[in-house]
């Protein structure tokens, strides 16, 4: 079973990820959390490119390149031995991610991101959860964090409204396996509703 | 006019097209010279990512997404620009080492290359000189020229003996663009050579 999370930044998906990991290796089911843009060694020295430093370090389509050269890594090396020997994977972001941020938010290229997919990584969650959350709260939330990896959040509120309905419409679109969590609430509750939704 | 240099590690590629930018720049062609992995800033970082460390440390498909994620930064930010305001550009490598190192010497992944370079490079240099030499000599020119950036070195002489068939039949495959220069001989002699297939 492959889970991930996805939400705009500082949604608080990232919590519920780490909860649900905690919960499913509780009751005896061995579960891996990892994250994107990383995951795996190769992948996280990709990250540091993707997440520091000024939004325009990069254009859109090099960024998108640079997710996917991450993702490829991450796959081969944690994903998919992990399912291979029967372990669960709950991933903070994963593709989706990639579809509103460089599909949609950042520039118009849906089409490039599919394409890329298609071509290289293939594989797709069997269920994600989008954390779904008033832009205002979550970017106080994320700047309230601090630390350098600010790169998206540095893009401002209106980038972040982009993102929010770039989610709730992918969403739309694969209603079976994106499941929409109210991300309102405490983190208990929240989690609460994660659980009731995977049940 | 877009040229570039080609070959395997230690052919002399980086001296003579050094050597061609400043005999353009002495008869008045403003040239850029430039090299990838790298040539701007962002494909810069990328490059350490690629040339240092261990041979496995990537697959051939995640090393192809890195390539192509700095070639487009470079084309982006240093190729187009300079062609745009009438400069000469003549890099140390373009696309045509993605076709022979991940497309034949590493993997057999040449779809996958040109699929990548149609959705996000699409530029092709007007003219590439392929210095062609003995894979034992220019291997042990390389390991003598020391340095970290030795991770292709690294992979061996049968890895390099490969990347010579490769380059040759590509330039079978392009013989309009591609010229093979006799990497045998003097500096001066090569030099010679190149100014002589380039008029």
């Amino acid at each position: 079973m492959f889970i991930s999370f996805e939400g705009i930044d500082g949604s608080g998906k990232s919590t519920q990820a780490r909860r649900l990991a905690q919960a499913l290796n509780a009751r005896g089911t061995e579960t891996l959390l990892t994250r994107e843009p990383g995951g795996s060694e190769g992948a996280e020295q990709i990250r540091r490119l993707l997440v520091e430093g000024r939004g325009e370090r990069w254009s859109p389509e090099t960024e998108l390149l640079l997710f996917t050269a991450a993702r490829r890594d991450h796959v081969e090396r944690l994903i998919r031995p992990g399912l291979d020997r029967g372990a669960w994977i709950v991933t903070d972001r994963f593709a989706d991610s990639s579809r509103v941020y460089q599909g949609v938010a950042r520039a118009d290229l849906r089409h490039l991101v599919e394409e890329l997919h298609r071509l290289t990584i293939c594989i797709e969650p069997d269920r994600t959860f989008l954390i779904d959350i008033d832009p205002t709260v979550a970017l106080a939330r994320g700047q309230a964090r601090g630390g350098a990896e600010d790169r998206f959040e540095g893009l401002g509120l209106d980038f972040q409204h982009r993102l929010r309905a770039g989610f709730l419409a992918l969403a739309a679109e694969c209603p079976d396996r994106i499941r929409i969590i109210d991300g309102r609430g405490s983190e208990d509750e929240i989690a609460a509703r994660v659980l009731e939704a995977l049940e």
